[in-house]
């Protein structure tokens, strides 16, 4: 028998991806398809959640996300994620996308937020315990109260939606 | 000066896509990624926000979504995607899919449900007007109500999240 | 040893594919390159055979096929597949392919027909048996006589041309 | 008004590619993918077509073609294409497929041969003329008359299934 | 007519990409293809070509390139690439490539380094000035002095070989 | 215990690939990405290096590459590449790549000449003997003698680099 994990902190396992975006993600408008952006936060939020658990984790879900602005062919894309709660074996991760044209090195634009939860999971696919989740910073430990919002809201809008089906 | 837009129905615009997954769209544990579920939910809400409103949409934002099972290579992946709810030029989809495993034509098992919005936009990259929607079935009903229902919701985590980060 | 396997009928393992066309999937001319419309037939048409004969299965020939109707970016390409005849490890899979416009929904346009043989085969490469085929409706009757009648030419046109050759 | 077309001679036009496979085109039992054999040989033969005829031209129809063995990762494909026989605006493509393993310098396997009809067209998708075919070797003039033979035989088989519908 | 381009320094182009390696990406020994990582580094490199010159500017060259580490599925490439010379419109990019496994946040490996030459082009695809390059700091100064000494060997070899080949 | 590997001659893995460009491949100007060009050089030393050495090889390093003329999609490229020398277990492959029109037969375009540096490996990664190369021709010896500069070359470049930066 193993004994309690030890906990880590969100800069254990933070990164921050960029790419160049192609020709090849384009959607009918010539701007870069949705679903290229989201296939991209998913990526992110994947990695930062193998390396919190030390192992293997899936999508479990993904909460709101808006997307402000659209993206170029061209454009150097930037992709922040870090890990904002954990449960037992399930974990928020944070993702943050913005995008810098090739042509302006100043600017950089804010194209969306979104929230993932994924689950550690073992080799026969079973759910694993992660690690506790220790912040360091005010910001963490504000981020950490946010996800507990979201996940309470989560909670109550699948209530009310069922609620709703039986009456 | 044209008219007001005449209403369409969830039927006029409802679709149903079907594909077979592929080795190129595994993650490292096998199955297939799910940004390429991600991806391809965006894909076919964009398709009915298109038809729906008569002309080009961008992804504005997506709702709560859970991925409820694995899906794997040489599985056929079905997305059922309908308008649930039209603003002035906004639109909310839902969009449903499904896998089935290709050695098993009996099952078929529920992997995820998304809410995009979705903005229609003309040649400037403007917000334009979209058709109203008109229910037909008590079902179209049940699922405006419960657009309505997310719409609130989202406002209302916004707003407990801006309030706490302001106090 | 095992006894005769079981008959199916070709509802069996009919499948009906649909998918959104993308913009890497186009030629010079800014349409759907002919050869990914093959390669979707292909595909379907396996997994027919894959669930008649209840294992793997790959493409051992291609009988005539007509290209009727430019596919274009954004369309939606249905690809109905079914199989017509089998043999004692060789099936006629019988694929239609019909192309939507986004912006039209009454319309629905055939773009191709095909008719592929495939082989089923075993862990070490080689032809294994498959189950004999059922017809249920007059429809079915009617394409597996045709199928004799295309498998009659096939061989039919061979011998002509050997002789020609040998002449 | 311009004067009649010059002729044009098979080697005007022929081409050979040769490619190294890669996984990305494997299917689920780790070969490469019957649909992407299809895809290459319908983009060699479009490049035949277009030089013979000068400009774009259209997959109009693939005639029978066999699948004789298995293509492996990492293989050499060589496709060679050369146009057997000439219309008014559609052309008769021949295409042979070769597989070479990498290990392996001394064989080369015959994986399959296909007869594609291609056509030319013009700027608003019309049928235009090409230049005639005039054979130069005995090799030349056996390929044309073997192309009589499978239009002869394709335009049977469309009369004879066509009878029987009606009957 | 217009007056001479005003100079910019190094650090006003320099980029960091940073992406997560996919199995599609994958040489026969299951590792990331080295023409993959010349991809990545090609496109950072032009990335800051452009940046520098304000404009199109294409691939002329690529110095010695040394591959030191293997790349695998999964780990996190990251590309810096910055412009270390620049003449009338000729451009040397460096580039290095450091690889992450996904399961070590620690560890950070030298994969390759590379010089890139870009030529600055305009609308007609003929050369165009490009701002001179005005070194900040030492490090600068160091690179341009490298880079005068691989253009100096680039020369020299080319001469004598040139020479071999006449005698 | 094995005994000396057996000589082999240039022409004994010597290959030539030819690929229709595509779509995808194009970079912001339209033309094909320069690192397109570098994956398919590579793709093809590889193949030259797996069949010298009869096993797996990995890129070690690349020497100086010139791009002497744009490629166009639809374009036809072939890519040359042979073995120049050999070492105990490391050999340089020469690569020569030229374009072809899809509209003009005659005309064929030097794109690029590169020269790659591969170490064959075993099953655990590390060098393995490679046979030695037995020049066949006046061209083959010239050959190995421009390689020996080449290598003399970057050792003398990287001692010089080294002294500066000591200094």
């Amino acid at each position: 028998m193993t004994g309690p994990l030890e906990t880590r902190t969100p800069s254990f396992s933070r990164i921050e991806l960029a790419e160049v975006t192609s020709r090849s993600q384009t959607n009918l408008l010539g701007n870069i398809h949705g679903g290229e952006i989201l296939k991209l936060a998913d990526s992110a939020a994947g990695v930062v959640a193998q390396r919190h658990s030390g192992g293997p984790a899936v999508t479990a879900a993904l909460d709101e996300m808006a997307f402000l602005e659209p993206v170029r062919v061209g454009d150097i894309v930037r992709t922040f994620a870090q890990i904002n709660w954990a449960g037992r074996s399930s974990m928020e991760i944070g993702v943050r996308i913005e995008t810098q044209p090739w042509d302006d090195t100043a600017e950089s634009l804010h194209v969306a937020s979104a929230y993932f939860v994924f689950v550690a999971i073992d080799g026969a696919g079973d759910a694993r315990p992660v690690p506790g989740l220790r912040a360091e910073t005010a910001e963490d430990e504000r981020r950490m109260r946010e996800a507990e919002i979201r996940r309470a809201h989560r909670l109550a809008k699948r209530a009310e939606i069922e609620a709703g089906r039986r009456s």
